[in-house]
């Protein structure tokens, strides 16, 4: 891995495989886009350190221009990626937008919302940057989706938005996962279930957690699994151990 | 079945469930809704013949007041529904909207309408009716997706928004079958793929099909289907010929 970008790179998540990546000999350069790269103390402190080695660029994933913009100025930088991680999802915010206990709930302005950041984003992202995994190497494509995005493995209900926005997260996956195996049979484009990890996200719902990890044991896990992935695996739903999960 | 409602009803299909619940002797009302019921001169000829059998009214799922005023007008009229077919779709339009073959088609604006009509409407329409189904008799409330929003059955690829605009809604029938079933141990919510229907949904694209039927074959099998289904069958996903689909 020479060359690697995380998309959604201020969240917790991002923030770990930033540093993970970063911890790397083997990675060059680390392209990370987010929201708002200026305001993220976590990730300008980690500037600070990592210099040239970290390019920090602002990707808005529901502002289909700015993720172009950003595919712009990586592709003036490098040809090929070894290595994508389309990390951003939301799931509640500071506008009273959150999981539906009942379908009562259910609103339209909010399952635009959720649905443009949890899976019509990374779709643009994959849009924009997928012709940089054509070269025919192993190039890794991995996508955070989660477990309650399952729609075999439901049975509590509700999350209407949020578990219909990663089903249709998973959708997308494994269908460039099929288009992507066509320009690079060693290609691997996968979503994955972190686990239930101690960030904003997931802080209102973590009681009902049997293990909370933290974003770098999260994402240490994820990439162990990544690591051991064959092209076989492509368009698959992985758990952060490796397991595999239903639809 | 005395009370069943088909939201959708000038399309192929949704005309064929009219045609087909006004057949039945033990159907006493249909409720129906189309987007515009007064242009569809079909629906027009079917209601001057079934007179006050067929409740006609304008239904935009893409318009959730319409849907409530709409549920508020059935909700004069009857108490309980015995059937619910949410049928409305949309693939292609006269706008230039289709499915996308390569990744670079995938686009937010048309992303944005495939599930406002596919995955949100039914949604909606679910979430102003459901009410209607706690009664604690059978109540079955049928929801049409489509094979290719299977995520595990997917191996051709293309079709982004349609595909994971139906996984979408998969997701939201599996999720309100876990809650209509805690109303209603009777209720049966599940998602019907109806086979390749000649109708003006797929005219584009029947070259590729085995098998193409009418929409009043289709909806007769279904319907078959449907009858035979048992409460436990809640939250399944099932094609026209009774076998399950994987999600």
């Amino acid at each position: 891995m020479r060359y690697v970008l995380v998309q959604g790179a201020s969240g917790g998540i991002g923030l770990a495989f930033v540093r993970h990546l970063l911890k790397r000999s083997d990675v060059e350069t680390v392209f990370a886009g987010a929201r708002s790269p200026g305001s993220s103390e976590a990730l300008q402190s980690i500037l600070r350190e990592a210099g040239g080695r970290l390019q920090l660029q602002r990707c808005d994933v529901t502002d289909e221009a700015s993720i172009a913009d950003w595919a712009t100025e990586v592709k003036r930088r490098t040809d090929r990626l070894d290595f994508i991680a389309n990390v951003s999802g939301i799931l509640h915010d500071a506008d009273g937008l959150g999981p539906e206990r009942r379908i009562e709930h259910a609103d339209p302005a909010q399952l635009q919302k959720v649905f443009a950041v949890n899976a019509f984003g990374p779709l643009l992202v994959a849009k924009h940057f997928h012709p940089l995994l054509h070269h025919g190497e192993r190039a890794v494509f991995a996508h955070l989706s989660a477990r309650v995005g399952s729609i075999g493995d439901n049975r509590l209900g509700g999350w209407y938005a949020y578990r219909a926005s990663k089903a249709a997260l998973n959708q997308f996956v494994r269908t460039m996962a099929v288009e992507l195996k066509r320009r690079n049979k060693n290609a691997i484009c996968v979503a994955l279930h972190p686990g239930t990890v101690d960030t904003e996200l997931t802080k209102p719902f973590q009681k009902s957690a049997k293990v909370l990890f933290t974003p770098d044991d999260s994402v240490s896990k994820m990439m162990k699994v990544l690591t051991e992935l064959t092209p076989a695996a492509t368009g698959g739903f992985f758990a952060y151990d490796g397991s595999t999960i239903d639809w």
